[in-house]
């Protein structure tokens, strides 16, 4: 069972683009997830513990979202959940939750879009596209560049 | 423990929006999701079945998806879902699937977004919210008009 | 994307176990979700909405699902939610909350379980089950006996 | 909007019972889930990145934890998730995913289990526990020795 999630956060870093030798457009950003809780005893809201996650998109989301989400924006993140151990060339080690997105979108708690539909004249990059592309198993490596 | 859920799906009807006696602005459509599977036989993707939902937002939230979403567009919602069962006043009954959305947003898999980020200015309706307004339980209880 | 989700509720029905001709094990229960919310008024948590969904499990799961449950039990529900539209030879028609369960287990907020471990030995039915088995497209259409 | 989860995983360290002077009952231990993937060179499914979680349990649910959960155990766990960043007296610096755990119980995809209700009489230690205590905002910081 992969696990599943929704985060709502705000965009920390700008989505950066790679396409693979292979031809697949990924786009990658960070994450920030502040939690909000009632404090009882002042009896107000209060901003708790902040949570980062890199979120990944591939094909078709990840030319969607390399267009329309930038540095600041609240947003939506639905996908799968890994949290990735890695060991620096200095021996530094460390852990990193990873959201593979299945889809992303403007969170409408914190402002309103306007949508332009995807067509293939538009976005001729990635026309070949499947609906269900980005989760399809793709047999293809993270690039060294994006795990850094 | 609520039950927490993500929908991708269509707006299926136009946003309706309704200001309660006491101010609260609420804004509800019927969401069409429908599944995809991969038929082993035609090695191809296929429409499974569709789920219908009744989604309903509530002040802020409710602002921004009446004014964002429109028949057709594909979307994401996260929020509380429960089966409600009702009985009509010709002693018909049913069962309808209604998700109280915490948040929701266009669904980039599909398309890109041009977003606003919300000021009091803009919206002077409901700029009385809280950041977690949506959600606070608030003795409140669904108009007839909108259950029906 | 598939609609997931986890719900926690109650058995309500005893789970019933189909074996289909091709030796599918298939283990159906209704489970009772009930809210629990905090009315401000009274300064107590009260019972909220019941929701009732239909438990599919399949395999292996199936068949541990059909040993461990009885009518009554705390439960933990985890796969993926369809809402099925159906019509029954009277032509009355109706809607029902489908979950195909990827797993399931006793609810520890109301109680604590001896775990035995499944072996092949123990439940040679469906020993030759992959780990995965149960969420695998098995291109096998649910029986008439089962959604009616 | 807290994050959600469930993760199905292995329990990874003997889960640890701890007091609060205030009488509070917390039982924690990590969690490894291992994800599955189908490789399509050698047809076979495999195992993936594992992904480490430390799971807290309050009152009630961590007296029934603390009670069926050991070394080994195939388990779900769903609740809210944070990702802890701290600092060691010695200036290290990492990363923790947290898992405040709602409901948790034994996976039955891989074994099966017998129930036992908790009643009163046979954990006097949460006799007070409301139904949904482990989720209240309670007030109460989680003492340095437990997130070390």
């Amino acid at each position: 069972m992969k696990t599943q999630l929704t985060v709502r956060g705000n965009v920390a870093t700008a989505p950066r683009r790679v396409v693979t030798d292979s031809g697949t457009v990924i786009v990658e950003f960070r994450l920030a997830a502040t939690e909000r809780y009632f404090n009882r005893q002042t009896q107000e809201w209060e901003d708790g513990t902040t949570s980062w996650y890199t979120v990944s998109a591939f094909r078709r989301l990840a030319e969607n979202v390399f267009r329309s989400f930038s540095v600041g924006d609240p947003v939506i993140v639905s996908g799968k959940l890994t949290i990735k151990q890695w060991t620096s060339k200095e021996d530094k080690k460390g852990t990193t939750p990873e959201i593979n997105a299945e889809t992303a979108g403007h969170d409408l708690l914190l402002g309103f879009t306007d949508f332009t539909r995807y067509t293939k004249s538009r976005s001729p990059l990635v026309a070949e596209d499947s609906h269900d592309g980005p989760l399809i198993d793709h047999g293809w490596e993270e690039p060294e560049a994006l795990s850094a």
